[in-house]
């Protein structure tokens, strides 16, 4: 695993390539002088207008900062998101910073911005959860929590973490699909939501419908009569497989999807459709019970 | 001209190409939060052990911020050099910041290095310059102070005003050389130290000598014989033209210069060797007397 502080140096590395991103993200950063806060650079973002890109953004926080050159809305072509990790960002809150006026100006603006991220922080109380890498992807919350929620943007490193937030106790589990230890009729999922070597999976932009469509054409009909006709788990509960800003692969949780018969085809393939952005977690079954 | 902002901005950008270059120095510039003190990112230096590369330099304070990545001196090659400014670093400070550790640890460092910046503008009081772009390179200083020293790292935009130091009152000079109207004996020289289209002009990297020669072969003989037999100015005040680390051209006072004709010779060109790093100034001429 890498350092916080090679986390927080390649997080700001990766605004090399706009002196004015650069100058505000690292302004705000260092001005905040807050190690226990943590921050993304370049942070893929589902909104109600769609997918963006946000220069500065602080999950503890639901907050993203803007760097505003001319107030025009980045937009994101769909090979940018190949791969990319996106984050939910219904209901957070977005801060822009214009980098127009004297350098004095633009300096009080990014004071200004630090004392919001400040009182954020303070309004929040003991709710505030400090950035801890070494615990960040610890599935004991989740499960104590009793729930995970989309809102909440949660996400895994490794597929084996997400499975035992179900009940599973896997030391090593890497496959794309596992069985949920609670529900017969839900599959836990981890698809690239992309297309690849094996796969022309589509997540839509709204995210509330996948697309599962295998490019292999022998395969195309046993898999989607399968799971048409013989399978009784026409539910999934997906975590793409993605890779974070720095290139880190992660899991992320997206809901509750179950297969909609009326709209998939041997075309595009299964339709899986939304029904909850909110599921509930499990302890750990008994370590003896599963290896 | 650019904004202060811009300059900033530009500034920092320059650190881009490495991850813990750029953490220190926009943690530092952040954190000091001064938009009154200037600073010059991968300033090229002379020091006593050859020609080097810093991180950051404050130029009010004589002082230089390295990060150590593994403490081994930045060498610096004779291209890289080309056409670059250079600053006489001779009793300036340098202050190294290794990059090992944790965050805090880093942070701690940096915060440090920003307090003793702090003191040192402190201990400066009254004779601290502000940084003001709009008048750092105002020559009335400098004609009030009556001299230019070495140490003071002395640079113009435009080579009208280094003349006009001199008791020249030039609206606008374009010229490599001009008479000093003061010293009979004097040029003020304000040549390209590298290899270009008309000279093989070079300085040595001890600064104390300089070799003049045309690259025109049907010139040399000519020049060579006029300044060594013809001239009775055998002195020049050596403002080589540079470009700083903004790609922004500019005039650095080097010192005074005398022809040395025992080294002088056909091949290597005119030898000056450098007799005074201090030259008195003067009051402008009466303006109806030069156009």
């Amino acid at each position: 695993m890498i350092s916080q502080y090679e986390y927080v140096a390649r997080q700001l590395a990766r605004t090399k390539n706009k002196k004015h991103e650069q100058y505000v993200v690292t302004g705000i950063v260092h001005r905040l002088g807050r190690d226990d806060v943590k921050f993304i650079t370049q942070q893929y973002v589902k909104r109600e207008s769609g997918r963006a890109l946000t220069d500065l953004y602080f999950p503890a926080l639901n907050l993203h900062i803007e760097v505003d050159e001319k107030y025009h809305e980045k937009q994101v072509s769909c090979d940018q998101l190949r791969e990319a990790d996106i984050v939910d960002a219904t209901g957070h809150e977005i801060l822009r910073i214009p980098v127009t006026g004297t350098l004095k100006e633009i300096n009080t603006r990014i004071d200004e911005c630090v004392s919001e991220i400040r009182k954020k922080i303070d309004k929040l109380g003991d709710s505030f959860m400090p950035w801890d890498m070494e615990q960040e992807f610890n599935i004991l919350p989740h499960i104590k929590r009793g729930y995970i929620d989309l809102k909440d943007n949660v996400a895994f490193r490794r597929i084996t973490d997400a499975c035992n937030c179900f009940g599973h106790n896997y030391k090593f589990y890497q496959s794309a699909g596992a069985q949920h230890p609670h529900n017969k009729d839900t599959l836990l999922w981890f698809p690239k939501l992309f297309e690849n070597d094996a796969w022309k999976n589509q997540i839509e932009d709204d995210e509330e419908t996948i697309w599962e469509l295998s490019r292999d054409i022998d395969k195309v009909e046993n898999h989607f009569k399968r799971w048409m006709e013989v399978e009784e788990r026409d539910k999934r509960l997906v975590f793409p497989k993605a890779k974070d800003n720095l290139g880190i692969i992660l899991y992320r949780f997206k809901g509750l999807y179950q297969l909609d018969k009326n709209n998939s085809n041997l075309k595009d393939g299964l339709c899986w459709k939304r029904i909850s952005t909110r599921v509930k977690t499990y302890p750990q079954k008994d370590k003896s019970l599963e290896i």
